[in-house]
């Protein structure tokens, strides 16, 4: 019924054909259109798990595999379990509850997020995407709708990078663009030295789940997310569909100078790696203005540590984000010359690597049409300006993103915040957007 | 013989009418002259105790209180033990080795420096003045030299502050700047929230000698110590008397800004703080040329730690050098107000203190003069751009350092050094002023 060929046909990336067929169509499918969901329950959970964090007033501080993450990850576990999940932890620790459809030869429609938080991050990003989709899991239950095609959810390993870097340390796995092994060597970004594998199976968190697409298809993959932007709250919508994502660049350098006396040493002469570095970083600043760009600087580390060195060795991470393809190569070609200009000036030796470079493009448009018409009146089309688990899931299947509203486009910040009620209309368009995708997956299985 | 007025007078830093009769004499005394160091010994343990360190090729990495720091410290009580010492370790772990005089009613002369170095440092920073003051001992035994003063060898604890914050950590507290409690609670520059004190007790370092001047006063203290500077390597001697220091502050800055979303949160409207803090950085840079003196930044922690957080919290420790007073004071005004800018740019707070700060000044002249004598047509004059532990015990009592020619200037570098024959003249010359030093109480003893 479901062929290998119509599988293959709706996971690639290029399958754009779609796009007019899908847009003839402009509202959920009927079983969508009576879909509720339980405003209170989501908005409880939200805030119960908020619990699960460092000290963080008003937000949370979840890293990926500390204390906190095994508690959220234990208690997203026993809320699948009692919904009847069949229930997997992968090898880099992502969660897996897969719950059967009529048809449970078809590869199940994904909704994940991550659970893990940034560092004195806000109550939303991620555990908002995870929560709606068990919410959605259990409005189904509850008002008796079964999809044709099972459907699984996923709380995503190290979604943020906080701890260990890069970011979508799992969901990069699963797309084949990084191996289980890379992903368990990711380091921490304080320099201490630990890795993500070991801090996973501190925790318990190290499982035989599927780790690679290959191994766990899915016909799709769609994701709830603070919009971490002003588009809808400008327009006055709670929600909207997520069209595609700025273009980023993540790059590494650290510079290398010479050891000498920070009091002593003549200042002419001197292989000063952090000066350096501030140059550098200054005209970050300066290229995000001359570009019309985004420019941030993400961690340094300096050495040695000390009260009297001269710093001989820094370490820089920082991200160019651009809308357009040409903007964001334009501003590495000119940050990559800034870096040879100060390391010439200052005698520097320097490493550059760029570990991240997602050009700007779109989600799968037959992915994003569900959205779109589970949104209905009440969203408008929005991007991305950063990256999520979703971004990755696209290299593989038809993935599309429901953004709810924030406030002031804070986010990564205790001051993140959603209203109740957009958190409500979100999980509602997530739902809708599955029950719409699993319709079209019947109609393409029919046509096919 | 020795009265309590007297041995006051000696011990104030305002005993400078002494300068003019001490001046008449230009040699040094009898005893002295005839002294010999084993220059062999010296050098082999320089060598030796090299080994004391973590991995640093060609250089030592012994830090305060770490593993190579207590087995250093152990051997060094062990060769002063052998040497009959009456042997202490105080509450802030400095070791005191008391030898006997002729007349043991006199506060003792003191030879001091420390066995511990910066990260990434050399062999001689710290360990050539403590192992030529061993080397003094030996020889005064070896060829019957009794001084009428009794000797004391001491091995000060954090001198370089590498480790904990600040430096100088147990010459502040003898010198009643600082207090056991302070100087224990010294925290790591690295951020991990480790102390001083914890430390010393787990290497078994906090003893019971004595903490302060008034406990334990000294006639005077000598130190031997690399010069750091290229002063003597330009007049082609191998050693130097100290006539005093550059001006030194210190200052340690946070800036607190807010946190966001490195990828999504506009430029407009960000509070930055590490772009704050490099703006500084380039600033201080720009100060030293400006003013002629000299500027290091010496540590920087920056968060939140992250892949995808704008820094909200940077902290920075930078030093201001500077031969005049009016320099130094200028520099910290311009400095200061460079801060208040960059602050109220970017949106910022900032909490700043000025934990050193050291106005250029003078040695005390009956101390240096006993070392000029010492050096002969061997020395030039010259002056130190850092703090030492004397610089502490000038508060207090004589004190006068002696320099050994360094290659280049190059120091708190794996590249440091100083020859066999400058460091075995360098030793002769702390035994010769020692000696001197001894005839000088003597002689103010009978003027008494």
């Amino acid at each position: 019924m479901f062929t290998r060929a119509l599988r293959t046909r709706l996971c690639s990336p290029l399958a754009f054909e779609h796009t007019a067929s899908v847009r003839r169509s402009y509202g959920s499918v009927p079983i969508a259109q009576k879909l509720t969901i339980n405003g209170d329950r989501l908005w409880d959970d939200i805030h119960y798990t908020a619990q699960f964090s460092a000290p963080s007033p008003g937000g949370v501080t979840r890293l990926c595999a500390d204390e906190n993450d095994k508690l959220a990850r234990d208690w997203f576990g026993e809320q699948v379990l009692q919904l009847g999940a069949e229930y997997k932890v992968n090898a880099t620790g992502s969660q897996f509850a897969k719950f059967g459809g009529e048809d449970d030869t078809i590869p199940p429609i994904a909704m994940g997020s991550h659970l893990d938080t940034v560092a004195t991050g806000g109550r939303f990003d991620g555990p908002l995407g995870v929560i709606s989709g068990l919410e959605v899991i259990r409005s189904f239950k509850e008002q008796g709708i079964m999809t044709r095609a099972p459907l699984v959810l996923i709380n995503w390993t190290n979604e943020e990078g906080a701890r260990f870097f890069p970011p979508l340390g799992s969901s990069t796995v699963y797309a084949g663009q990084s191996s289980i092994d890379a992903a368990h060597a990711s380091l921490s970004n304080d320099g201490s030295g630990i890795t993500m594998g070991n801090e996973l199976a501190k925790i318990g968190y190290v499982g035989d789940g599927p780790n690679t697409f290959e191994e766990f298809p899915i016909s799709a993959h769609f994701e709830v997310h603070v919009e971490q932007a002003t588009d809808l709250e400008k327009a006055g919508k709670p929600v909207g569909w997520v069209e595609g994502w700025q273009g980023i660049s993540y790059y590494e350098v650290v510079f290398t100078g010479e050891d000498g006396h920070a009091n002593t040493y003549p200042m002419y002469g001197r292989r000063d790696a952090l000066t350096g570095a501030a140059k550098l970083i200054v005209q970050l600043e300066t290229l995000a203005y001359a570009k019309n760009g985004y420019t941030t600087v993400t961690n340094i580390q300096s050495g040695p540590s000390g009260a009297c060195n001269i710093q001989s060795k820094t370490k820089v991470v920082f991200c160019l984000m651009h809308r357009e393809t040409e903007g964001l190569e334009d501003m590495g070609i000119d940050i990559v010359r800034s870096i040879q200009g100060i390391a010439a000036l200052h005698g520097l030796e320097y490493e550059l690597t760029r570990p991240v470079h997602l050009l700007p493009d779109n989600f799968w448009p037959e992915a994003v049409d569900c959205v779109r018409r589970a949104c209905g009146d009440k969203g408008i089309g929005s991007r991305t300006g950063t990256a999520h688990d979703s971004t990755m899931t696209r290299l593989k299947c038809p993935t599309g993103m429901v953004f709810v509203r924030g406030k002031d486009g804070i986010s990564h910040c205790a001051k993140e915040w959603s209203d109740k009620e957009d958190c409500k209309e979100g999980a509602l368009v997530l739902g809708k957007a599955v029950l719409n995708f699993d319709a079209y997956l019947q109609q393409q299985v029919a046509k096919a």
